[in-house]
């Protein structure tokens, strides 16, 4: 059966499209962070959507299952195979086409395999730009973003993933092209089918296309510093921000003195933004798309921290004086994950509540944590605009890594997601499911929304063959 | 078996939450437009999620189909039942509470009884506004425009119902109530479900109260009008606006002579906005939430028209000197339905192509079809910035309505409708399918898409009980 399949997708494919060689695929079997290894049949790249539609509709036929993969820079294992040996890893790299940009329309349309850098460096060529970014922007594919409905830093302006994917085209588990690549404004013709597709984890299909909104090229930024006392004193400065210009704030990111103080530790020449040390600090960016608002954003800036400073919301503040400086301040925001990482183990969590919701939540969460498991520090940085935080706990000093993850870090890590779930939020905001938080879904998430889930996972793809055992 | 239902019904609800008599039922069984008049075993009013809940695990007992009907005041007839008698009619009316409003955060929890007018009053007394607008805001409801994924002249900046859509509760066809009122910027915990709801015509599940976004309330706003030879360069005019001002730009309306001129002969007062006669007229609107942006909306308005007028792209234009002048121009635009309504018999289409290729769309589409039907006149005006328009096509003088509709009229719908699909455009932008267009949609709608949709459908009412017939 194996071989009557593996010479079939070998006709079909040709020998640039399949692979068994041990060596050339062992870089796709271990997941990005390292977490997790797997073993596969083959590796099949196909170079068109008319040819991820025959194999699939092959695997069907063989019920051989299918892993998809995009830059395998994903952060919870959705895209690395079981250990089984029986599935198929399905590459889209090779189909990285950008097939079309209309500079008027301001819409792009991408293959799948399309590198996230790729296309900002594409768009740029255009004076536009493609508002989502992320550390992972050198691997990560278009197909891959859009089938975990990515995040970053631009969220709360631009939406995630799902805000700017205008038109999708996708092979579904019979083999079927779904092709709503046309992007229409408005469309009420029944079910918005690229949603369901959209953060499914190629549970329900093959995102093989995709058309994306661009926005304009940065006429200027304007990126600003500033140290507060509480969180809340934060989020108090995100509401002002918001309401004096909405339309101008491109990010809002927040760390605590902790991670402050851990970056300076790791980054050989990073200096403190400010003189005093603060409990909290917020990375604020304002963005304006043409020149003579651009030219307004240094004065909006100093009116926004002068009227936050009479308001006693925050103690001191800086604006970055030069592109050089502000490229500095995000510096610091960027380098949390791997300096916190430096320090030990830690448990990292992806996890949202209202951002109303947020200071409360860390003022109760934080203390609790440290208290239950003595010795750990737990620290919450990111994207205080998404009520959005990675909440890492680090081990106590000394703790021997796999015996800790293994053991008490497994323990807390249930612990932070019980809590995110009592107050109304969700265990991975921008991350996923996939293979890392299946288990924690399966316990904490509505039953009445698990139970859907499953039956529109059934009803799309009944031989279960579309990435088993990841998500539902 | 049916009385069986009424009285366990009867005992749920109480007086006030079911009722047989047929003068309360009488203004529900007819749609707005009139087009359809059915029969309904009773109508149900419960006062609570809970009641919806449990009423709907007494239809899935008893196999009684339940039609949901919001403000009754669709345009496609998909709140109202069939002539068979067996369906029961729901109205969520009685559920009509603004559960709460966050002014912080811009959010307002709504039961699915609102009315749209309620709730852009509520929001005005707190210094916001709810983005959405549309001709029937006096009777329409938040689950009717949520379950339609309404529309209107706002979507250009933003978006449809669904980019509203922060949070949803909603009754599935078992009963069970999926619960994703809390709103969460970012969650990636699997399927989407929300997304599935809206747009779905109460066809997957019945929405019961829905999260909403607010923005600033209006801190000024700038209407104009201008004149185009054609609507190639309305669409330039577009572009232009949109580079200038993509984050002021909050409607962008088109109409041509026909539609001014229909207007003109049917408001009694009414004049003109311009000298001369032209072919094309663009209604634009910026609108600015901070006050020094609104002071400066003036000179953004008078550079676009100067730069337009240079470029050749239009011959004349005027600017709204005052509030009453702006209502004036708007009130043009909103009383064309009627106007050309008042000629005689029209079929008319909601239609959506790519906003770049709608200009080629009408001049190849109008002459095409006045000249396939001889006497007929066809008329686009509309939404160019959500590349929507209303395509009308009037009858010959002196067309007997109910011959011409069910004859001729119906051919030329089937014709628009081909036209449309051939350009990649959708058959129902903002209107949805419900009763009217069911059988255009099985006849164009891509196969691959349909039977998902069915899959989908059947997956998560298997008994084929919520609002059987419409949709798909």
């Amino acid at each position: 059966m194996t071989s009557a399949f593996l010479e079939a997708a070998a006709r079909l494919l040709g020998p640039k499209g399949l692979t068994t060689d041990s060596h050339a695929l062992a870089p796709w079997l271990t997941d990005w962070r390292g977490r997790y290894t797997g073993k596969a049949l083959a590796l099949a790249s196909p170079a068109s959507t008319a040819e991820v539609s025959a194999l699939v509709r092959l695997c069907a036929e063989h019920q051989v299952p299918i892993v998809p993969q995009g830059g395998n820079s994903g952060m919870s294992g959705g895209a690395t195979p079981f250990d089984s040996g029986t599935e198929l890893l399905l590459s889209l790299r090779r189909m990285n086409a950008i097939s079309s940009l209309d500079r008027a329309a301001q819409t792009v349309v991408c293959e799948a395999g399309v590198i996230l850098q790729t296309l900002h460096e594409t768009a740029a060529r255009e004076g536009l730009r493609f508002p989502l970014s992320l550390g992972g922007k050198g691997s990560a594919t278009i197909g891959g973003l859009v089938s975990t409905n990515a995040g970053g830093t631009q969220v709360l302006r631009h939406g995630s993933m799902r805000a700017l994917v205008l038109g999708l085209q996708g092979v579904l588990a019979d083999g079927s092209i779904l092709d709503q690549l046309v992007p229409l404004k408005k469309d009420n013709r029944g079910f918005d089918l690229k949603q369901v597709l959209i953060g499914s984890e190629g549970t329900l299909g093959i995102v093989t296309a995709a058309t994306l909104r661009l926005v304009p090229d940065i006429a200027g930024r304007c990126v600003m510093w500033a140290g507060c006392a509480t969180l809340d004193d934060a989020r108090a400065l995100l509401v002002m921000a918001q309401d004096m210009a909405a339309d101008l704030l491109e990010g809002f990111e927040v760390l605590p003195r902790h991670s402050l103080e851990a970056v300076l530790a790791y980054l050989p020449d990073a200096r403190s933004p400010l003189a005093a040390p603060y409990e909290w600090h917020a990375l604020i960016e304002f963005v304006a798309g043409d020149v003579s608002t651009a030219a307004r954003l240094p004065e909006i800036a100093e009116h926004l921290l002068s009227q936050a400073f009479e308001r006693g919301l925050i103690a001191d503040a800086t604006i970055a004086a030069s592109e050089d400086q502000a490229e500095r301040l995000w510096l610091i925001r960027e380098t949390i994950s791997p300096a916190e990482r430096a320090i030990g183990p830690a448990m990292q969590h992806d996890i949202s509540v209202p951002v109303e919701a947020m200071p409360a939540f860390v003022d109760a969460a934080v203390p609790r944590l440290e208290a239950d498991w003595p010795g750990t520090t737990a620290v919450c940085f990111g994207h205080l605009g998404d009520g959005n935080v990675h909440f890492h706990v680090i081990a106590p000093p000394g703790a021997d890594r796999a015996v800790w993850e293994a053991g008490d870090g497994k323990a807390i890590s249930a612990q932070v997601h019980d809590m995110v779930t009592q107050w109304g939020g969700s265990i991975s905001a921008e991350h996923g499911i996939g293979r890392l938080k299946r288990d924690e879904l399966a316990r904490l998430g509505d039953p009445v929304a698990l139970s859907t889930m499953r039956a529109i996972k059934h009803a799309l793809d009944p031989q279960g063959l579309l990435n088993p055992g990841k998500l539902v």
